[in-house]
């Protein structure tokens, strides 16, 4: 099966974890990312002072061997399935079932799966289609013999979105589409490329940049989920400002549906011709069909890309300067702004340093406390990557810089903006470490208007403290947050929460209460339900508090034009059961 | 009823046509335009040249009087409608029911009304809403009593959109929204305001330039289109390449239909909260129920706005320019370029020129085709408008400038742009002034890929040369085009089509052969059915081409869940009969 090198139900490569390295020490294996290979000994003293509670390399929980259920295969469409594809692309093995059953849900997936031993219910056959003919093939398989077929792509989602629906009594086939991952054709006249849905980020922009050119689209997950994937998930990517999020990303796109094939014949750059069925493809979670390919930008790769950081004396300077950034005409293709304790996790991820390094370190630091008068336990940092001509990023940069004077804040340098922008891809592993030693930890995002983010955190907050306390949580929570995206009226910010599981009856299940409580706090402070992640299972309860009723049926009617019998049954958002 | 000031049927303001001032020269009455009042002599001659015919005084057309059908009115509806709306909001008064039965189509509406006498089907009684709580019981009203109900903005439309199917056995209520034209609430902080979609958009730019604000959308049609009617034909303005087109001007919208109302609860700057019954609503065309309010982006009204001009050799230099624009990141406001006889046409505009000016415009001349070297018949223009900062105008038009000496072109300064830019808005007249001397003029537009340009224009001109000689149209046809929008994948061109319909049995039959023709021809050569002015009735029997019969099911569906009785039987686009 497809991607081997990576983890069969943990986030990301399987070569890759934190691991004790010494008794207060932890280390990234592996040789991926930046920090693989480094010993970190700043970590754990950081997140000890963070949660209130001590951890140590005895307190490693082992994993257990999930158990996977038999199949439950209808004989006929088996023999259908049979005539349709060779062995090596059709599956029945427990550990590829089992790996196409799942998100990233650090509770209520990943958890279940390597502590608990079982999760709900398991795919029942996995697929494997090279190309469209055979994607309809068997779409019209599995309508004839009333299977349950649900697309699969990166299997990054973090919203519960490939959790199958438990009382599934139809044959479930997972359709992996990685293998359809061509780039079709390049239009290099018109900027855009046809691509099949199932490449994965760093496979798409590893074919278009041979050919001089870039998708731009850069979500933290670009390493393993899929152009389909993005456009089911309505994701965003962290140089949106130059490339566009998806739906400026995506010209057109081709879904097949038991009705028939969704697309539009003549994509065209922008059009006025009516209802657009293309619109509801964005965030459709696997609902409606399999999306096959899409015409997407590309853009000549830029000739520079420079990074860049600004160091604030506080995150509300931080966020004044954001919003100035975006009527200065100069936003860099990604912007991010983190709070105070986000950037000091990013400094407890740091190696040990020696030598004229940590001699330079400690006169920078010298420079920002006690020169400038810049206090440790309120800082906030920004995160820049400048894109473009030289002479565009010499004018962004120039720009940035003339604005952070303004706000207080000093230009904190290239090395550590690039260091900032990459531990992005890393951090994803330290939430399952923190798992290894019982800490309950999990990010979560939304999008909220410029003058509700300071409400919206600090609401937050105070109801993650007080759902702890009332639990009786060991120490006290840990939560950080960074503004990822802004927007004309608004921005998106993404949170990191985390608190000892030790003590607690059931972690997990306490876990999903505080996360829902949080949600409704969220919301009530004028957050939205989210920015990127989507609904899938996890925030379906909230759906009505979103759209009204009859928006609602618009949405299921939709669903039911083109897959009456619920072909596509994976039930996620408004398609729940 | 609103709008007194405007024509009953013709486009535009009753006090402002072309006529005759001499035997060889037309003037525009009134005073609203900067061509107001000014006699031109140079028009005539220019477009006798260009058809190949001669036109004078004496063959202008007499108006005739429309006749109006007595009214079809249900009792009971009536009666209804009685409780709900004060007899000054309620009418069946023959030229209010006139007047909102008809869109702007120079053949298939203005036509039939203006030489005709008559057209298919005519509203029966016309209301006028005060706010969302009568939009809700006039709507209960028409389910109630099976009537037909069609929502009126603008009155604007060029697709015949507005025009009722001629079966329509039911009563047929014409929802005038204009009287919705309130600013709800303005949100400083976070740049959107909350607007009910009855206002216009010389409304909406006065109410909000009070405030300092501006919404910047600006359609041709702007003086009379209403914010309602830009989202339900999916509008574009000039100005999007600052302000966004209204798809990206639109946070969150509300829709009225039978089975509730369709809105999203928690507007946010971005979501990822499932498929989006708001991305339906553009280009809903009146189907699915009635738009009554929308928040949208607003802006700090520029501190600068400049215009200029630029003129290229050709016609293909101007698009490579265009194309070089996109990408060296000082995208002006608005750009567009017109072919040569666009051009031309704008010139023929101009008033006789005299004393210190007469010399100036011959020196410029001379400088132009004599020292330059340029070629009358082949140079091709461009107008713009920056608006920003002082430093952003100026950054910008450095730019410009450096880019257009790469393209041979020569700078033409702020007054042709200027008045380039503003002839927009008076050159609609010209239109119905044509049509008075016996010629056939409309403008139709596709969006087309970069690379298909030349071929598409190529074609159309072709083909309109063709089915004019096959015709016997007198002379020869005139087609003129301009680039109106650029985008990363391709541009929107607006065409502005003529010939005489002398000697011609039915002129507006064939005008509607060769349109249809050419629209093919235009979908055959890789262009979109529409850019920006929609579907209507007029290009429905292409949607096939366009939709695959999967995507139609699924707009159908959509339009099914929320208006099961179509009392919004209007019939546009995929939901025509």
């Amino acid at each position: 099966m497809a991607d081997d090198a990576r983890h069969p139900y943990r986030w990301g490569y399987a070569d890759t974890r934190l691991e004790f390295d010494g008794p207060r020490s932890v280390r990234m294996t592996g040789t991926r990312y930046p920090l693989s290979g480094q010993s970190m000994p700043h970590l754990l003293p950081y997140v000890e002072q963070m949660l209130g509670l001590t951890l140590d390399a005895a307190s490693i929980r082992p994993d257990s061997t999930p158990s996977v259920p038999a199949p439950q295969l209808d004989p006929a469409l088996m023999a259908a399935l049979e005539r349709l594809l060779p062995s090596e692309r059709r599956s029945t093995d427990p550990r590829a079932r089992l790996s196409h059953s799942h998100g990233q849900l650090a509770i209520g997936e990943i958890d279940r799966l390597v502590y608990g031993g079982r999760i709900a219910r398991v795919a029942d056959v996995v697929v494997e289609p090279i190309d469209e003919e055979e994607v309809r093939a068997i779409v019209a398989a599995a309508v004839e013999h009333d299977a349950c077929l649900v697309p699969y792509g990166g299997g990054t989602n973090v919203s519960g979105a490939l959790m199958y629906p438990e009382d599934e009594a139809r044959t479930i086939v997972s359709m992996d589409m990685r293998r359809m991952r061509r780039v079709l054709s390049v239009d290099r006249a018109n900027g855009s490329a046809l691509v099949e849905a199932g490449i994965s980020g760093t496979d798409l922009e590893a074919a278009l940049g041979a050919l001089g050119y870039t998708c731009g689209h850069t979500p933290d997950s670009m390493e393993f989920s899929t152009l389909g994937g993005w456009i089911a998930t309505n994701a965003s990517g962290m140089k949106k400002n130059r490339y566009g999020n998806i739906e400026d990303i995506v010209v057109e796109a081709t879904l097949v549906t038991p009705a028939g094939t969704v697309e539009t014949r003549r994509p065209a750059a922008r059009t006025s011709t009516g209802m657009q069925p293309l619109s509801l493809l964005f965030g459709s979670e696997g609902n409606l069909g399999v999306i096959t390919k899409a015409l997407i930008a590309i853009h000549p790769k830029p000739e520079t890309c420079r990074y860049g950081s600004i160091v604030f004396r506080d995150f509300a300077d931080g966020v004044a300067f954001l919003k100035e950034v975006r009527t200065a005409g100069a936003l860099p293709a990604s912007i991010r702004l983190v709070n105070n304790r986000e950037f000091r996790l990013g400094q407890a991820l740091r190696p040990a340093s020696h030598g004229l390094h940590a001699w330079k370190s400690a006169l920078q630091r010298q420079w920002l406390f006690g020169v400038l008068g810049f206090d440790l336990t309120t800082l906030a940092a920004c995160t820049l990557v400048m894109e473009g001509t030289p002479d565009e990023v010499a004018r962004q940069e120039r720009e940035l810089r003339r604005l952070a004077k303004r706000f207080r804040a000093v230009w904190g340098g290239e090395e550590n903006g690039r260091r900032g922008y990459l531990l992005t891809f890393a951090i994803a592993y330290l939430r399952d470490f923190m798992s290894q030693v019982g800490v309950v930890a999990e990010t979560f995002e939304t999008s909220v208007p410029w003058d509700r983010i300071e409400e919206v955190c600090g609401a937050t907050e105070r109801a993650l403290a007080s759902e702890c306390a009332a639990r009786g949580v060991v120490g006290q929570p840990y939560l950080s947050y960074r503004v990822t995206q802004t927007y004309h009226t608004g921005v998106c910010i993404y949170f990191t929460m985390a608190f000892s599981g030790h003590g607690l009856a059931d972690p997990g299940s306490a876990f999903h209460d505080i996360e829902q409580t949080l949600r409704q706090e969220i919301l009530d402070h004028g957050g939205s339900l989210s920015h990127h992640h989507g609904v899938g299972k996890l925030r379906q309860r909230f759906l009505p508090q979103v759209h009204s009723a009859a928006g609602l049926r618009l949405i299921r009617a939709a669903k039911s034009a083109v897959d009456p019998g619920n072909t596509f049954g994976i039930g996620n958002g408004a398609c729940g059961r």
